[in-house]
């Protein structure tokens, strides 16, 4: 976050790498998507109005495909494209995206700001992109959740004047959960059957531990209502060993909670 | 370009790729400062303040090396470092930096401004990466042209008022002059002898042919003194079919003119 002539710039730049967070040959237009849809995903989750992006690209398969997906993005999102740079690659595909955005809420939403007693939230449903990449490997069903996710920017904007804090939930519900109770110094119990999973029940337990959704995961104070459809999954409680209480029981720090891309 | 806030926030994206902009092996601080200069030299270009950089960063060879070049390049320029991305990767190293700059003149400085009758003119030598870069490779001589390119900052707020046009020479002279040229509608006569070279006078054609300098090539009505040392090599003149005049023979636009990313 940047203040600049009175006004803050909130900044997001995130990469997709072939092979890491898209799979070799597919659809150049679905990876231009997703790659717009993660950069406003953040803008999201910060309550800010996306004013453009900037583009790193390196020449891949089908250039024009590309070109394709990211204007029915850009499109989607009502954002302009300012600029950036094309080079040459050869290697897998590494592409970047800065977006910029104009806060609208201050201070801006965080994922620090969590207090005891909060409950918490999240929008949609996860597990839906967990699905999708499984029919786009098979080749059946719908794989359109993990081709093209929606950024909650709508929703985030709606929140960020309410929450206490915010964050888009990229690389599972577990792992972005205790990455905010962390930042926040807090605990969160959080109620597995309250999960809202687009998944058949015998794979919640997966469904939590899967990115790529771009729900946003907020708190908000006691007894208050959000102001776009979520559902209430836990609570923040004073500061325990474990950052998540899982049906009451604390999760290891070693269990896998979701992806670490690192 | 970008109105934000009643002031012009100036937005650059680079890319670098292992094995197109650096050589598989170089050190990566080199590799690392490259990128900070080769950002902030398109800034300088627009007279405009740097406020902060993005980076993204797949996963390389030495990645704390890394952190030490970007830290000694970010400290050069005092530009803080707002946040970013890093990815796993696997294939040839692709690094991305987003600068955010503050114009400080209006209208901002671009390559489409030369006008009949001005003075071209450049800062510093050019060559000088060139022979840097044969340095490097042979293990010989002085490489630090090439290693750690200069980005002409402080000239470029200093010209930023008086000129009719400014971008930075990166991908070769004539080619670049040939660009500005094209985007301000007119034709630029260009003495070889006047430009001021780092090499042998035997390599004088080549040098205006080489980039990674990042001088600042510019124009300022006729007589105009530049406040930065600099060297007057050509003048603007009426459009002509060729984008430039070579002592005084047109250009063919399939001749080699300089370094042709894409």
């Amino acid at each position: 976050m940047l203040e600049f002539g009175g006004e803050a710039l909130v900044l997001t730049h995130d990469m997709l790498v072939e092979g890491v967070h898209f799979l070799p040959g597919q659809d150049p237009a679905d990876v231009a998507w997703k790659l717009v849809a993660t950069n406003i995903s953040d803008l999201a989750a910060k309550g800010a109005e996306p004013v453009g992006v900037l583009l790193g690209y390196t020449l891949g398969h089908d250039d024009q495909r590309f070109l394709e997906g990211l204007k029915a993005a850009l499109d989607h999102y009502r954002v302009p494209l300012l600029g950036g740079d094309t080079v040459g690659g050869g290697g897998p595909q590494a592409l970047g995206l800065t977006a910029i955005g104009r806060a609208t809420v201050r201070p801006v939403p965080s994922r620090s700001g969590a207090k005891p007693g909060d409950a918490l939230w999240i929008t949609g449903t996860i597990g839906a992109a967990m699905i999708g990449l499984e029919a786009l490997r098979s080749g059946t069903g719908d794989s359109l959740a993990y081709r093209r996710p929606q950024a909650r920017l709508v929703e985030g904007l709606a929140l960020a004047p309410q929450v206490t804090a915010m964050m888009d939930v990229s690389d599972g519900l577990l792992l972005d959960a205790s990455r905010m109770a962390k930042a926040s110094g807090i605990t969160f119990t959080i109620d597995s059957a309250l999960v809202p999973i687009a998944t058949p029940e015998a794979r919640r337990a997966e469904a939590m531990r899967w990115g790529d959704d771009y729900e946003l995961l907020f708190t908000l104070p006691a007894g208050a209502e959000p102001a776009v459809p979520a559902t209430m999954i836990g609570e923040a409680i004073a500061r325990r060993e474990s950052t998540i209480m899982l049906d009451g029981t604390p999760i290891s720090p070693s269990e896998h909670l979701g992806f670490e891309h690192h």
